[in-house]
């Protein structure tokens, strides 16, 4: 290498801090000394996160061993453009069989038709959703950021990409849910080529019917962001998106669904899902990554057969851990409508500095989350984010959420020194796979 | 599953009927049955394609033993949003340390000084580069599709997506360049914002220096695609985009660079880096797949070192391929010019039924490559496409080409049965790892 190169000096200082401490390590370094590094760094993560942590992250999960088994790396560099029989390329007839069982498979159990499972993940989802329902100059209407509306729903995201007019649909911060009294004239002044509902924070099933047909009023095509929910629509629990009038699921196929990360889009309707196909490819995708479709379509057979009981199990460890940190003293967001219904708890993180700080504390005890708006809430991420799923995956149970409720307390409440608790996190997380 | 579903029931006839077969084989398979099915199609695959197949497409790549053991598919779905040290996530410490050396060791190889090594394909990244540079309803000038304009350049790719106009550079397709007499007073008349060069078929250099120069004069913006010479670049052969004038890389890490899949954008520019850099997160990604990062800084390292043996490697066995193939008696491309400077070779297939019959002929055989577009030709895909990069990653040197080219010839030329040839394929194949 000719000099010192930088990471991102436009960073913010925090990062550069770190930043410059990593680019004078690493700078340099031969053949050999990378492969040590990262083989040392990999190792690293697997222990401090997968194996000694307690990963509480809601955007994340552990895939299932079958599915794992089924992840080829070698298939992801081999482009298959096209559809089975019709394709660029040649010798990929193998391939057309995941090609073809990854959609069923992912259709019937999302109670869709049609599946396009092509995409990277739910943001190009998203933005093949926008693409193909929408033109740049549009407006399109979704959740505020403070209600969880994601970035790929805003103007700095994929909203942005395509050029498209943002517009927040109203939200009734106190009852956690869209303000459909507002919906109607909001929707007749704003005309929106599409709707997007679903967020990153989802304790209650959305009034899906009751937006669609606001939306049927004006002609706008309603996609319900199933991303963190999907595992749970999977198993038949929370809500019945395209049962309930979505024109369009767009999901995470990790997350709580528990497959290989990426994304899908579902539909019923031919005519839309030929408009998000197109989109898909040749619109956004050459190479889309075959290797995916193997776990995916493992998954999703796996879930068509353990969903309820996983989404089930999901939603009585984000109760319970609900219960838990309430009654260890935490402000558990939502406490009149019993905090959740689904595999999501958010904490009021105000008195604790805030949920990003919040979060940094809790990492180093060895729990990891995230800060999270909420509704109604002007400051940056006040709260705390919970997804049970990937404890749930590993075997907790309600009965040892009181012990996890007993650490988050140590850590932030008692304020006793991380170093010291850690230990018993890493003591927690061994007591199942 | 509640009843019969269907992929693509939009799909032309050729796919229909392939699809109509494995629907009917595949529907309603339980989770064992899936699980059987995947390892069956993967096994399949592996067999026919890596194993016994000869890989002449010029779009993949195998990765190297120690790249491939880098990657760590578990760590795809653990999202790493934001900078090192000011991620949204906690517990992610390890993973700086990935996302610090892929892109100081990519933005060495490449002669850049910033590389932004997030996006999942180089398609993104053509996206990202038309996000940060262009706004809807601005004008870009690519390559024609016939000179190898990719669709990640045209309107029915992410050109379409950001909603920009697409103008065709003028194009001299007897000398397979860019027409640089015509082009200023293109560039006055249409004003791109961008000019993106690079192509899916590059026999030769372009003459990035002259196309710089007509850019300065209208602002515009030059991008240089090196999805598919990217690792002769690395080796410092073909030609130096950044040095000769370019003002951003884009390129995929697979294909010729032989890494993992996915894409990096890499420049010598912090304020272009910047805009870059928002426009791959926030802007194209939430989860952009950190476990591409391990393999991807072990490739870049070891291209550091052996990237110009494994670069004049490729460019020795794509001219002793032209030139048996001419041997044999097919109508190699541009043999004036002695055929190739790369590692691609193309076939003028139009006295073999066009570029897309003979490359299915070859798959029969076990020879495995695509059909490509030919300057100044307005049939589709009237050539055949040959790269070399995964057969030179796999130990052929140039002895090895008559025997190549002696299949090709028994299948296209002789029109011998595909079935009897394929064994000496399958033979050859064997004869090297």
């Amino acid at each position: 290498m000719e000099g010192p190169r930088r990471v991102a000096p436009w960073a913010p200082p925090r990062a550069r801090r770190r930043l410059a401490e990593l680019e004078a390590r690493l700078a340099g370094q031969d053949a050999d000394q990378v492969v040590r590094t990262v083989t040392g760094a990999l190792a690293g993560h697997r222990r401090a996160f997968d194996e000694d942590g307690i990963v509480l992250y809601a955007g994340t999960n552990t895939m299932s061993p079958r599915a794992l088994a089924a992840h080829d790396a070698a298939v992801s560099g081999r482009p298959s453009m096209g559809w089975p029989g019709d394709k660029y390329q040649t010798g990929l007839d193998h391939l057309d069989v995941l090609e073809t069982l990854a959609p069923l498979q992912v259709a019937a159990l999302m109670e869709g038709e049609f599946a396009e499972v092509r995409l990277q993940s739910a943001t190009l989802a998203n933005l093949a959703c926008y693409t193909a329902f929408a033109r740049p100059g549009d407006t399109i209407a979704v959740l505020p950021e403070a209600a969880g509306g994601h970035a790929s729903h805003h103007a700095q995201g994929v909203a942005g990409v395509r050029g498209l007019r943002v517009a927040d649909l109203p939200y009734d911060a106190a009852a956690f849910s869209i303000d459909h009294a507002r919906l109607p004239g909001f929707l007749e002044r704003e005309r929106p080529a599409l709707v997007v509902i679903g967020a990153s924070l989802m304790l209650f099933p959305h009034d899906v019917a009751a937006v669609r047909a606001a939306c049927d009023e004006v002609g706008a095509t309603l996609v319900y962001d199933a991303s963190h929910v999907a595992g749970l629509i999977a198993g038949r629990r929370f809500q019945r998106p395209l049962e309930e009038g979505a024109h369009v699921l767009t999901m995470s196929t990790y997350k709580s669904f528990g497959g290989p990360p990426g994304a899908a889009i579902v539909t019923r309707d031919e005519a839309l899902a030929e408009r998000v196909s197109a989109a898909a490819y040749p619109g956004l995708t050459a190479n889309y990554d075959a290797a995916r479709l193997a776990p995916l379509a493992v998954t999703a057979a796996e879930l068509a057969e353990t969903g309820p009981d996983y989404a089930d199990a999901c939603v009585a460890n984000a109760s319970a851990l609900a219960a838990a940190l309430q009654e260890a003293g935490f402000a558990v967001v939502a406490a009149d409508r019993g905090w959740t219904a689904s595999h999501h708890v958010a904490v009021d993180a105000s008195d604790l500095g805030g949920g990003d700080a919040a979060a940094r504390t809790l990492a180093e005890g060895g729990v990891y989350l995230s800060g999270i708006g909420l509704p109604g809430r002007a400051e940056p991420l006040p709260g705390l984010r919970i997804g049970t799923q990937e404890i749930t995956r590993r075997g907790f149970t309600p009965p040892l959420m009181c012990d996890l409720a007993a650490l988050m307390r140590r850590l932030l409440l008692d304020h006793e020194p991380p170093a010291d608790v850690r230990p018993a996190t890493t003591t927690l997380r061994h007591s199942l796979p």
